[in-house]
């Protein structure tokens, strides 16, 4: 009963032929190769987006600020959600590739038009002395699970586009958002105005891979070169394309995560069912509710998986723990129902 | 005919068969599951250290510089050969990674003692105006495919130790070394005074993993958060862990690297009777000759692959082209023989 | 009518004559002049740390980032209020300097310590990933204007001592604040547990010198490093000595930041006694307060300078207008009275 | 006798008038004064460059990284004479500020057109690997003391603009070598090619104060908010234009210039004439001789200060002490004509 994150599954049986069959002979190194090249078009296709740039990296932090290094200078300040990756799981990486200070926007997961409109109108008016605007970075889905439906998102770029700010999607849950409100790559992205996509791979059935997609292609170079020095360039690259090509066929990636999606959603009503009070109404893949402190008990003693949460989340009752649990796509429904009769007691 | 690099050739079967056996239900990310931990206790036992700090990066420049990293200070110097990799061929991620400037000794791929000892000791001499001593980096295999002896070795880690610096070892091809010197990774490394480690994997057979060591466990804790800072930090770690751990398993790493030097003491033995001119003798798995144009264009015309370099190594005769030519372990015999008569035509 | 900041002031005539009395012959650049180790002992005399570590440099911000740089790690968070210099006003050089991210502390300019308690304890609880717990930066005189008392200083220095993070005091106004609660400077310093403070000039009288002070000697070489390679070592240093010394000469100091503060308070009884209301009461050289629209239009057209504000002190009633006014040393009574005057209209 | 550096001599009495001068009531900070402004203008006249970007920072060293900082990328490599200011002498500076590696050309303090061609035709060429190919920074007067004729410079700015390489030039000793050549600055910068120069005072009779002048206006505002980034924003900015008016003043700068390269010139003769050998011809207010034993022992008994210098001056006879004697404008005959009584003995 693993509910811990959605980096805990096992790599999807697709992905990992799809790197046994890329397996085969020789092809030149860093990204030199068909196979690089033939994803790489791929993508562009899904994104609708003939022009884009789109280079693969290991890891979700690694997309996330080699693509905000190349949008923010070194005296901008990045706006974000206060519960967002770059703002508090990143350990000073977005800083370190972008010189960029971090300003969050908000005391949750999810970004307020308004709240921004205020935050960025009141950057830089002090000229030279404090941190100028740089990009809005937004994350779909949230850390709290939460999904910004087109209309929010087009309300965000708009305030971003009224200050001549960038927009970077951290998408490391992309698919899980874009399943859920049935629109395409594009919808969700450039047609909004949103200049960068972290593409995530690796918590929907990919071993290691996320792809950075930047819509304008004068910056491939200058990314190419950040991805090196940041050490992100893959010798053997054709493996993480590799991963990338079996996500990909057939629709892999929306299955996945509509998987994971229902996962949480089958979840999501046995506990509302137990009488599980929920902290937000789960909208993808996770739930974040309070756990009555003997179920968490007969939980444990089961060998469950997931993480209680402090802080920000804490219940007023003593008795509540709050927890986050997460769906993959791969949790059976006999896991999910087995979770929630114990839930039951 | 692959010889450009070997990064060209395939992951060993027995490297993919280890990631397919890891993929099998759930564990926990970041490295906190029960594989990593046994990986890196058998890394552990391999270099007879068993307080040492070992970490799994996905490449070799992420190895270099997160070790280099915890080695030097902002304002110090690191000091390496001319043609080292972390010179020549990781785009300022020394730098990026450390904050230090680089100092090259001497013009070619293999440290001289005096030399170092000279360069050492005319640092630092200004007080704080200049950089200030910082660690020194040994590559071994050497960029130009020598093999530093254990004396030698021990040579420049004296000449370091006089001066109170750090030493790091790019071990990018550590195994093809060893097997060459018939040594141990304890004899070749913390014996002879070394700090820490690149114990490479991505070159040698996998996928993309190098294993970071480090002798003083106190700076482990210093270096996950460098990891993570450099956003190198895998959540599906066991994954990197898998790939080491085939790769270790039966000690394939020796015997791939066994192979590989193999493979080029056979196309070393043609191209001499072929009437070839080396540059050095190779002692490892890499070549640097001088192809005549005809031979080259014949090469060339049968698909064979490899780099033509310029600058330090061009020969005086301009029908003479110098060319690098790195054997892989899984080049076959038939296809060294092939490249062997296509060169003497 | 200069009441913009109190850097819009002349230099005080003792600190002219000190630089003029310097410029007597040759002396050894870069520190190395007796003048120079004649006024950093008085620094330690001043503060009763006859270990600590003194050194001048030209700026502020400089003295603030140089010795944050010395008390965090790159993957730290530094706590400061929101309205902080360190926040506001320096364009992202503490995280450049340091590497580290700042964590903002309550919504004002003074740091609360239960708020403080919360802020750290919920830092590094996530080990790797989330920055980690790193130095306090406590500004006294803060931001707007007030003064920290001894106890209110011990209640935040206990709370960093619990988490073990070291103590940073950015005295930009330190003489203001100094004077006005009567204390030494080692009762509002290491007493308390502060570690590093930066010990203002500017802003009191001098042309531009700070002095930093460290009260762990083992971090002198660290700092000098750091100051060079920030480009901030003077290499004729004797002129920012010399500065220092005319400041300190027969408590120089003390006096300009008591007749600021007094200056301060002359203006704040005018103005109260004229009926403007105050955001805060004042306690050193600043106030914030609420000017009717009409009377700074009488103040504009006399040419009256200081500086209007937006968003955090903007009042319910747009017919108040939120300003800053800076009373410095030199100003006169003439010129205090002059400026009620025309607010009473 | 102080001959240890042009950074010992006094601040040249009609510099500290100007000073004093500025020290008249009130004025804006941070450069929003008219003394700046109209400084700036002077600057601006003089280069003949009316859309030039001119702003003042206290250090050599600041001038020199900010100017590099707006020059290069932190992908790129710096090239510069080996015995070059920002190689030798400033701490990782100029890598902290721009990020970039620094790649020296030669072995000397003079950039050879030739060697230059050929480093940066080496440089890029691995694409992505490597550094590439960033500024070209040219000190003039070289740290030997040596003067780059116009067509010198033309040579070398015509290899950077072949490989559209900007060029910076470090004049800390600018005016020594103007009026050495008996050129205009514009013809020792803009028509030559050369991008930004920091312009040096301090060597030459001022306090702390280095004019940056960046031909293209589009990189003012960055420069600004790298100055402010690097902590180097003078808050009381007027004291930095009031020691460059009276810099400029009646054309002090090119008096004092042309006082310590004939105090140079005089101290050769008299060295000459005694027999001492030189290693390098000097061309501007810098010798690089080798002193007897006996004539050093004699001059340090009567307190004369200069520096000894090892390695790559080292004479090849140990009775002959390689050393730099540095005259400034204030040293007067007498104490030149001593100095030579004490080497003849």
């Amino acid at each position: 009963m693993y509910f811990a994150s959605d980096n805990a599954g096992p790599v999807h049986p697709q992905v990992l032929a799809a790197v046994a069959e890329a397996n085969d002979g020789y092809a030149m190194g860093y990204g030199n190769d068909p196979l690089t090249a033939e994803v790489q078009a791929q993508i562009r296709d899904l994104f609708e987006a003939p022009e884009a740039m789109v280079h693969f990296v290991p890891t979700g932090t690694a997309a996330n600020v080699l693509a905000l290094g190349c949008l923010a200078n070194p005296w901008d300040t990045i706006f974000c959600a206060r519960h967002s990756h770059i703002q508090m799981d990143e350990c000073n990486a977005p800083e370190f590739y972008s010189g960029a200070k971090l300003t969050t926007v908000g005391h949750g997961d999810k970004l307020d038009p308004k709240v921004l409109r205020k935050k960025i109108a009141a950057t830089g008016v002090l000229g030279v002395h404090g941190a100028q605007r740089g990009p809005i970075s937004i994350t779909q889905v949230t850390e709290f699970g939460q999904i910004y439906t087109l209309t929010e998102l087009a309300e965000l770029t708009a305030v971003a586009k009224d200050f001549d700010c960038p927009v970077h999607l951290d998408g490391a849950r992309f698919a899980n958002a874009l399943v859920a409100l049935n629109c395409s790559p594009a919808d969700m992205t450039w047609r909004l105005g949103v200049d960068a996509v972290s593409f995530g791979g690796t918590k929907n059935g990919c071993m290691g891979v996320e792809a950075v997609v930047i819509f304008d292609p004068a910056k491939a170079w200058e990314f190419e070169l950040r991805r090196k020095r940041g050490a992100h360039l893959f010798s053997k690259l054709r493996y993480l394309s590799a991963q990338m090509k079996g996500y990909l066929a057939g629709d892999l990636w929306k299955t996945t995560a509509r998987q994971a999606n229902d996962n949480c959603a089958r979840l999501t009503a046995g506990l509302k069912d137990a009488g599980v009070v929920f902290d937000f109404e789960p909208q993808a893949n996770m739930i974040f509710c309070q756990l009555r402190r003997d179920a968490h008990k007969r939980l444990q003693a089961a060998g469950a998986m997931y993480y209680l949460l402090d802080g920000p989340l804490d219940g007023p009752d003593e008795n509540l723990l709050p927890a986050r649990l997460v769906c993959d796509w791969s949790i059976s429904d006999e896991r999910i129902d087995q979770f929630i009769e114990i839930v039951k007691g």
